[in-house]
């Protein structure tokens, strides 16, 4: 979704949300205050962390929220919901609060990245369009952040739309990678309707389409004669790609002219990539960049700057758009509590399997900063009424091995969510997409690199504080007994 | 896309596409008619073919090429492209002739899903979108179809909307499972809008608003009363979530009532499934149903069943709708020759992996079947002006190894490719999805078991007329002397 994308996503929803909405009114407790946390428990690739992505999207549905008489007449012809109920989504109105953490924020396992509070019905109906939206997005986001992490300030552009999952795939594929640090895709819609400079020069079919390569390569420079990045590997890099580039890049300079570069799309990159340095710096063109791209990712890219590969910049397709390595988000969206006469009464999901066991009630999620570094200490979930005082000494605490506590001095506690939506109505204004790049990458400044590490990164403490932890161990307690 | 949607995706281009096109008007060359074949080299997961799916939407999406003036605005504003150019774009006619093998076909890797020939700026301003319209869906219908195999006829329903990249990757992604075989949707906009049917009854969360799980289901009953599957393990599958759901079950019956199933969404389903199947057959219940739910794939599903699991239906949700263990379908869009005069030039595009280099011409692929036994025996691509008359004895051989040869007799030869579009007016009605689900599952009927099977899959001929073979030998010989 974006300006220029009128679509109306309200039916998008799995269809159990129609079904506990028509419940919950029959039961008489649709209008019943509940609580919902929308976070995930493990990162893609095993990393410490993600980059939330998505909430602008979110935005979007939750203010078109609403139902046609085309999506009532398939409603009724299910024979499933009531007048009642229909007459409801006829007239819908959303009235939630919802808090999020802003876009580009390194989020950790089981942080809410956002919260809900509202009538369950509602509150209920939104679950699938925020998984949907801020899964897709802060899973490419990540990825996207790894891919320029990998690159150590090299360029990274997003070259995936053929291989996306869908066209939102591509176009918010795009958007997600910018965030998470991308300089820029060759998806023109994307740079349309969303600014993401948009560039691309050549297919193998332009080389192909003409008698020769060379005579391919001087076409394109007749047309372009200051933004050449020639496709070099059609036939052969050394033998003839490169040749027939220099040729051309000679030629542009007699006629006052510069070129660009040349793009790589095939063959081992950090052999030809050296072969082609040393044969354009002998030519007398060192400024001709050298451009990569064939099945890259963070790995390749890391290798191949270890192994002294002389690129320039990189093109990312199919393991960027699609998170190749691990193509799933894993965000889940669990009630955590309900209103009884305005007294707020947690709920927690109970599982044999430990890390699916929920944090309890309604909950403020900070993030402390060291005042002399400047980098983030550790992450504390309280409950909603608590307030870190960061004018004092505070003891944080592992949840699990509680004994391994530490007190923090001098920092600076940040609530990370902020307020997005209040009783139905935002009162939040997205930043531009450069100011969420820009921020993204200001806060991954405050990571210690070694929680930023690809492979057994350090674990960073999410806490919870002393009364979410008491909350928790009696609702647990009280369960099993 | 779909009838509801009318977004225009012609900006949904990769930016090379628009300079190759502006610079082919700028040599002259833009009105050459050129020819492009759309194929994959190897299927995901190790298969020895995929399901072709994506045409409809290939389809809408030519049928509303076109460029407003915002596009325009937006392509002046980058000083790259010429008036002349522009005016094309604003005037935009699609004229290409447009063949393709019709959705749910198998097909192999090397042969041309879809086959372009127009004017070289229309023909390869189009490759993105084709390539990821039918990237997109061919993947998941493949992936879709794997899961359905595995299950040996228990219906499979989609869940994954919720973990889908992107809205199209829902909403598509269900008509793309759709055509794969799976009975059903999660997803209500994919059943309002492609009337694939969507279900569903409840979350945890139904579960843990109310008071006990027993007062839960009984709500749940008291409103769906003929249509109750009940989710069983939010607290214990086997020493509440059954015996609870047991309770309200036979309180429906002494009401006249019947339910319907129980889903199991965590824990070990072999175990699980074959307790609960006993827990509802001792209570005289042997109609209930049993659902399982919690990260199923085709594998997985085939060890389930392997072990006894005694799960009536499945449903799947990120393993499809990303089709997780490989989430890229690697579809290229490759020119095969131009047009001189009206002779057609062959163009081969070479690599030095072997796999890579392209199949020229324009060509035609030929499926022959068995007469007695309906079997698909081999496919033959030949070249655009060969028949291949299937009164006679017709000799294959392998393309690689040519001394493996075999002579078939008795066999009916088709054409899978069928007109698509002629001169930019479209000829084909896209049969419904129903028909396309049927279609496939025929198709799939006329190939061998050991071509299906999920590891080390029978390898099936595609081969090549002598003509278009010796073609072939011709243009690699002559590129590399």
């Amino acid at each position: 979704m974006n300006l220029s994308d009128q679509r109306n996503l309200s039916m998008l929803v799995d269809f159990y949300e129609l079904t506990m909405g028509n419940g919950f009114l029959g039961n008489g407790c649709g209008k019943k205050i509940a609580y919902f946390d929308m976070f995930y428990r493990k990162a893609p690739d095993n990393a410490a962390y993600a980059i939330a992505a998505g909430l602008e999207q979110v935005i979007q549905y939750l203010n078109q929220l609403s139902f046609s008489e085309k999506d009532i007449a398939y409603l009724k012809s299910k024979n499933l919901f009531c007048e009642e109920f229909l007459q409801y989504l006829r007239n819908f109105h959303f009235s939630c609060d919802v808090w999020a953490v802003p876009e580009g924020t390194p989020v950790f396992p089981g942080e809410p990245i956002l919260t809900v509070r509202g009538e369950a019905m509602q509150a209920q109906l939104i679950e699938t369009m925020i998984l949907l939206s801020i899964n897709h997005q802060s899973l490419i986001a990540t990825k996207a952040n790894r891919i320029v992490t990998a690159a150590q300030g090299r360029p990274v552009m997003e070259f995936g739309s053929r291989r996306a999952q869908g066209y939102d795939g591509a176009v918010l594929g795009a958007r997600a990678s910018y965030i998470g640090g991308v300089a820029g895709t060759a998806c023109a819609i994307a740079d349309r309707d969303f600014q993401i400079p948009a560039l691309g020069t050549m297919a193998h079919s332009w080389i192909q389409l003409f008698d020769s390569e060379l005579e391919a390569f001087r076409a394109y420079a007749k047309i372009y004669p200051d933004d050449c990045t020639f496709l070099v590997d059609t036939y052969s890099v050394l033998h003839s790609g490169i040749p027939n580039a220099i040729t051309v890049f000679k030629e542009l300079e007699s006629q006052g002219h510069k070129g660009k570069g040349i793009r790589i799309d095939s063959g081992d990159m950090a052999y030809l990539s050296k072969k082609a340095r040393k044969l354009l710096d002998d030519a007398g063109l060192p400024y001709i960049q050298i451009v990569a791209s064939n099945s890259l990712d963070e790995y390749i890219i890391r290798d191949l700057i270890m192994q002294g590969a002389k690129i320039d910049s990189f093109g990312v397709g199919e393991r960027l758009v699609t998170s190749k390595s691990e193509p799933v988000f894993g965000g889940v969206y669990k009630l955590s509590a309900v209103e009884n006469n305005g007294k707020i009464i947690p709920k927690i999901k109970i599982s044999e399997n430990i890390v699916k066991i929920t944090n309890p009630s309604f909950k403020t999620l900070w993030r402390l900063f060291d005042n002399e570094s400047g980098k983030a200490l550790a992450d504390v979930l309280t409950l909603y009424n608590e307030c870190i005082d960061d004018s004092q000494p505070y003891e944080i605490f592992d949840p699990v091995h509680t004994h391994k506590r530490k007190i923090l001095t001098n920092f600076t506690a940040k609530k990370l969510q902020v307020p997005i939506f209040q009783n139905g109505v935002c009162v939040y204004t997205s930043p531009t997409l450069p100011e969420i790049q820009a921020y993204c990458k200001e806060q991954l400044e405050t990571l210690w690199e070694e929680v930023k590490r690809f492979e057994n990164p350090q674990t960073y403490f999410v806490d919870l504080s002393p009364e979410l932890w008491q909350l928790k161990q009696n609702m647990l307690n009280q369960q099993f007994t």
